[in-house]
């Protein structure tokens, strides 16, 4: 039996998974808010027992500390040697990472490298790949990124219709996020198919408040919503998505802010909460469109129309599909939506039923019997995936 | 018999044609050049009879002089009196004009304020309107609006996900151009199709240097690529159509440029220039992508790609499509790009026939008769349409 933790750290949080393998059971799980804040959480659920506990928790070393002393003490594991390896998921792994890579020190300064890239997100989960290897200087650990799944995405897919030189100096490109989601529902669709991977054409809707699509092609990225950014792509809860770059500095000009201060609109005040005007959570949103509230539903159209229009261009790129995947808090939470995008797609095979559609949060295919493309609702499980990385690149797979 | 001149007037250009309505016989047909700048250059074809000549031209008012003498000179027209009305091209008409309109000083004033929105052409065009007006003081003018046929996108097409505010106070929302090109297909493929327009959906895509994609359903513009701007949509000559937002921030800090810089390369570095490194003009690139250059053959599918997975999502919108639309420079003779676009189509009935696709800028269907979806090149014909507008605003019309 192997014990493996997925953690996934934050610039003030981290969120971690103690998970069995080969089983795959999850041992203990939870979440640590507010390093270096006021009143810190530690909330953690050990076989069905949940504690939660505000300490002082000053920085990343203070929170590894906390958790590796409530694992034990929760008996989630009888003592730390009993942790057998530490996966850790990382944003960005630029072009150098297209799969996932046991952690020494190279890899280290080639993540570091990387911040560039994603300077919001990838420095935080480097602290919490350097507080792990001082705890637990033994244990194998392994880096799992947003961005490895998207590296099979042709050159004409990824490249930005600017000078090419911004490509080779900056880095500038499609890089795609959200990828550990779709390849793990990737690997459920195809079982759930009864089908190799290699033989279908799927489109992922990961739908969560962070959003983007994916068409997979034989169990290769082939394109995706998201871009250089995960600002890129469809409406999200508060992200803009997709617009015309020209509105930058027209609105700099007639806001008299500057790009940064535009950018953190668009990524902070934009999406349906932006439309909606009133919340960026789906839920409340449904609530208010339900009484008739026309921003609301205007902000549903909205969200969805880009979804829909992202399944079409996706089964254009593939010459058709054969699943359609909805998964993450909306995808597999939310019946509104889902009927919302699938609406007027029977054109390309798309026949949802609206009875099974009712599903909320389990695997379940929505489409009717009859339906050439199926459509199926898969919880994601990012952390199973990142466990499973571990396994493999630690050379655990035979213990 | 009607005389009707149609104008397009930039900032340093004038380019007309004088039509024979209800005929649509073209009379006379040029460019003004270089205007208010060195060595001005006015040509002109008039039954087929060609004259080209360097003038003093400081401005539109001599421009104007200028072609107005010709016209008489060249026999277009006997006397100045057998010009019946002049349409003038508009390029934005906001919100306030979903359809052509006789001008008037009210008019003029609406068109003026509308200028912020296109800051580089409605000056320019304005300028035409008022020149002629002084010239032709009795001769009923009409604009005729580059935005108008996309008014009647629905609200959850145009608007963006961002501060609805935006949209109240600055206008920001999708408004597309090329109208007056994608109103003319439509109605020559209803015609070709031998179907009342009503009836059909059709994707219309206007090919140039500038290029945009439009889903027309039932002769009614429900989506299309440009935006606010004509920055947005698919890859173009030079400009890079649709980008991660957080791409501008980004630029300005590395290469230390301001936003307006950016915008500027945006606008005129990228797109297949960019992507190429070496030319705006698929003609070139077409004949270095023969000889194996990777960059230029990056280019030729970068653009189709994105033209492509457009069809895909636009077909989505109207749950299928009757037929697929190529016009302007590109659309209308480059069987090459509208190979790469239409391939891997046939999932929702688009079957190109390569033999019938190798027209040159002429009508055709150049689908297999059997497509369920078919395709057809129609050279565009703004003028004609401008024409016709200003017959019919102008009370023309029992002439």
């Amino acid at each position: 039996m192997i014990n493996i933790l997925a953690i996934n750290a934050g610039s003030s949080s981290l969120k971690f998974q103690l998970l069995q393998m080969p089983q795959e059971h999850v041992v203990a799980k939870g979440l640590i808010e507010r390093i270096g804040l006021k009143e810190p959480i530690f909330s953690m659920t050990t076989n069905g027992k949940k504690v939660e506990l505000i300490e002082k928790i000053t920085n990343h070393e203070d929170a590894v500390q906390l958790l590796l002393h409530h694992l034990v003490e929760q008996q989630a594991v009888t003592s730390l040697q009993d942790i057998n390896g530490i996966g850790h998921r990382l944003v960005h792994g630029g072009e150098e990472f297209s799969d996932s890579v046991l952690i020494d020190d190279e890899a280290i300064s080639a993540f570091e490298k990387l911040s560039d890239l994603a300077p919001l997100h990838n420095p935080a989960n480097i602290t919490g790949i350097i507080e792990f290897k001082k705890a637990l200087p033994h244990v194998p650990a392994v880096a799992v990124f947003d961005t490895a799944f998207h590296q099979t995405m042709p050159e004409s897919s990824f490249l930005y219709s600017i000078p090419y030189d911004y490509y080779k100096k900056y880095g500038i490109r499609k890089y795609g996020f959200h990828g550990t989601s779709h390849k793990y529902v990737t690997g459920r669709a195809a079982e759930l198919l009864n089908r190799p991977v290699e033989s279908i054409r799927l489109i992922s809707c990961h739908l969560g408040n962070g959003a983007s699509i994916a068409a997979i092609d034989g169990g290769r990225s082939i394109d995706t919503s998201m871009g250089f950014t995960p600002l890129a792509g469809v409406t999200m809860g508060t992200r803009s998505g997709n617009l015309d770059p020209a509105l930058i500095p027209f609105l700099m000009e007639k806001t008299e802010k500057t790009a940064e201060e535009v950018l953190d609109i668009l990524n902070k005040k934009s999406g349906m909460l932006g439309v909606s005007g009133f919340s960026s959570d789906l839920r409340d949103i449904e609530v208010e469109a339900s009484k008739n509230n026309p921003r609301a539903q205007l902000a549903l159209d909205v969200f969805a129309n880009r979804i829909h229009k992202y399944i079409g261009s996706y089964a254009a790129r593939m010459n058709g599909v054969d699943a359609i995947i909805f998964t993450a808090g909306i995808g597999e939470n939310s019946d509104i939506i889902r009927a919302k995008v699938l609406a007027g797609l029977q054109f390309m095979g798309v026949y949802m039923d609206p009875d099974l559609n009712k599903i909320r949060g389990k695997e379940a295919f929505i489409s009717f019997p009859h339906s050439p493309v199926k459509v199926i609702v898969i919880p994601t499980n990012e952390e199973v995936m990142i466990a499973r990385d571990t396994v493999r690149l630690s050379g655990l797979q035979g213990f």
